[in-house]
């Protein structure tokens, strides 16, 4: 019996050989506790050992009661030395290497699949145009099921795009921009619906926030939204904490995505532990809901299947893999991603810009002078310590931010590559490759706040109210 | 230092200590793991092992990671032996004794208060009529802050009153009634509003439902609560699955709690576990939210400090401990409760009646007939095997469903206590006894029959849709 049970065991997840590990552990105690005949005792303790042994040989490690496996993909891989991987959940971004986190490997390790040469030209083919400089440049480097979404496109059936924002704070910065800037290319491309969710509940719950604030935060960072220039008509924004209780659709979907992930699920996921409160156990749900069309019956007519697409950074793909192992036990479509690079801190590419540290973000609000200064004085550069140097070794542009924040910026394929090369020479300077992100970044942000003054609250009220949009479903 | 520690740790509850331990115990392994200095280690695990000692202390158990202490109320007074107890929570209650639970001893352990004499003549001065059969008879016999609700009531201030019910299926049987016969009772005599909430999304996710199938029960159900003859302008019934996604206030009292709430305790309180599904876990703040009036801002016109009034059976009391506990941390009036015994069911008080039971139910959809059947072939009887031993002897009143029954539903109270005499003399026998509830239920239900019949979809849709009621805040 054991071998045919080792061998069923095999095909089991590490998150399902701890379920049956620990649901066998509380049928001993049950057993025990009932002083049930010792025979039957022995068998199921022989039947618990027998299962702790499967667990160890597919894990590697030694089954702990309230421990299940972190990071299940990466055991799935077998791979499974942290210490010298990079850190990436939806809260922390952390890596040893100044070039950044290594994304080939997370590709391996989240299990999604490379925006190679071929997609970027099916893509082009699709459209009808050059694909944008992010796809180009490898700043939207990965993928899941892009490929269905372009057979759908093709064959004329219709799609929505999906992104988001935790509204932590009213001050955005330029990283934030980057799903935005992006998705609304994706927008006009493919002329497709995009809703896009401001997760203040989020931010009410893991930070020290009243739900006021947070609402407050929410519809401040939908005006730096709407400044980046959303149509009306094919956009709606929405608050959580409003949208939840204005809809029909949108909690039946978070209820039916809570029945079918476990407390087990999101601690292997998140790595929530017993001390978390149960609202940051169970918003998972409420971030994968708008993954499904149901929960705008107001857009998209009552209708149930229609594929979703989201643009995010890749530290929201956790939400992501639960939310596609969930969507076929519900009766929905699996969404598709496109997963960008992180935008790093101006003190160098280990770790990613940060809203609540000022000296590492250049944020929407500054002026040209502040800009200039903080480029100046953190951006980390890649340049030799003396000019003699420099003119004889060249500048490093793996790990130069300013060169990086030009790959993100900067338009002009030509003039980046022209950079790279003066800059690896040591033909350009630090200072002067600074001064072309100086240039670059003032007038875009110039141009975003001239914009965003344009918001009225009017706009900001409509972009978030419930309601059809110009598409026909 | 540890004497010092010893002396604080005194203060805090089993949980509280539980959680010290489990920070305690991720610290050392965080320093093992970190290659901390030695003596760094040493201390951390001193101070775990003298934590674990206090834990030991507290609660008379070995500290074991990942199960916090199990009914905490139960630890706190000392009385930590379940063997012996009877077993309530809000999915089973079950007792050895025929009697049915010992509601006495429930009170210490749930740390609630009696109904007496003093609190029951109370409420007689203060509505200036004779109170309900269920409360001169010890029907609803626990409460906390009743005398508060009094209080405001005789300063003028105003309360409301909340109730609810899980829609498990079409079925209510005659124990569903127990609680809205005495709600429509209190609404009367206090004249304030009710609402009464139906957990259709507790239901999909415990059972085996559909979502759509949840929300049908729950207005099926809705029917035969209006049927107990409630005041459409006073009275506002509602679906979660519908509310949730029609209110601005619902949800923001939902994740208020959910913020204040943790797995430890839900654990502790409810007995979820790791392998329950994060829907479960977060559940219980969804029937806590309806105790604060801003939930309702439709009804009380945005008004913050309604209190509230809990009238429910006592297995619901657990989800209203934790709501009192949170209530004060997110600005929020305690509600008040008012604790009914459990409706026995037909084959005996050692458990509730239940309507996935058939047999140990009297459904409000049954004949006449069915009725006869069911009571005299299945309702327990305190009388003796022969008609001669009963002459002799007498009937148990204590053990007798039938009698039990008519406790419940015979308004006469002199007519009650000579039913019991002479069915304790044995003047009375078994099928006599029977006979008198048959006679009595049979009319009732009757009655019930012919209200739903005149309950139309409109009223269901109006009692159902949020709006104002016939009270000004």
């Amino acid at each position: 019996m054991a071998d045919s049970l080792n061998c069923d065991l095999k095909s089991l997840s590490p998150l399902q050989l701890f379920e049956r590990v620990t649901e066998q552990g509380e049928k001993v105690r049950a057993l025990k506790a009932g002083k049930a005949p010792k025979d039957e005792i022995d068998a199921a303790v022989r039947m618990l050992l027998s299962l702790k042994l499967s667990y160890k040989t597919t894990t590697g490690q030694d089954y702990q009661a309230g421990l299940p496996p972190r990071d299940l993909v990466l055991m799935n891989n077998g791979t499974n030395k942290e210490e010298d991987e990079d850190f990436v959940d939806p809260w922390t971004v952390q890596t040893s290497n100044a070039k950044g986190v290594d994304y080939d490997k997370l590709i391996v390790r989240f299990g999604s699949s490379k925006i190679d040469t071929d997609l970027i030209n099916r893509i082009e083919r699709a459209i009808g145009q050059k694909p944008h400089r992010f796809l180009r440049r490898g700043i939207f480097f990965s993928h899941r099921d892009m490929d269905q979404i372009l057979d759908a496109y093709e064959n004329k059936k219709s799609f929505y795009l999906y992104t988001g924002r935790g509204p932590s704070s009213q001050a955005m910065h330029v990283g934030h921009l980057i799903p935005f800037i992006f998705t609304k290319w994706l927008q006009e491309v493919f002329d497709v619906p995009l809703v896009i969710q401001l997760t203040d509940d989020e931010k009410y719950l893991w930070k020290d926030l009243t739900t006021e604030k947070a609402y407050e935060y929410a519809r401040e960072n939908a005006r730096d939204i709407i400044a980046c220039g959303f149509d009306i008509n094919k956009t709606f924004i929405f608050s959580d904490l409003d949208y939840l209780g204005t809809s029909t659709g949108f909690y039946r979907n978070i209820v039916k995505v809570q029945k079918h992930v476990t407390f087990n699920q999101v601690k292997g996921i998140f790595g929530f532990t017993d001390s978390d409160c149960i609202g940051k156990i169970s918003f998972p749900a409420i971030q994968a809901a708008p993954s499904f069309s149901s929960s705008f019956p107001q857009i998209f007519n009552g209708k149930e299947n229609i594929q979703c697409l989201i643009p995010c950074a890749i530290d929201q793909d956790p939400y992501f893999r639960m939310t596609r192992d969930v969507a076929p036990r519900i009766g929905q479509p699996k969404p598709a991603l496109l997963h960008s690079v992180f935008f790093p801190a101006l003190q160098g590419a280990q770790t990613k810009m940060s809203a609540s540290d000022p000296n590492s973000s250049i944020f929407l609000t500054d002026t040209p002078k502040q800009i200039k200064t903080k480029i100046n004085k953190h951006a980390f550069s890649g340049g030799r310590d003396t000019i003699e140097e420099h003119r004889k070794y060249g500048g490093n542009c793996d790990v130069d931010v300013s060169f990086m924040y030009l790959t993100f910026f900067l338009e002009d394929d030509d003039r980046l590559e022209q950079l790279k090369q003066a800059y690896t020479s040591g033909e350009l300077l630090t200072g002067e490759l600074k001064k072309v992100l100086i240039e670059t970044l003032q007038p875009l942000i110039a141009a975003h706040q001239e914009r965003r003054k344009q918001v009225t609250d009017e706009m900001v009220k409509q972009f978030m109210a419930p309601r059809k949009l110009a598409f026909e479903f």
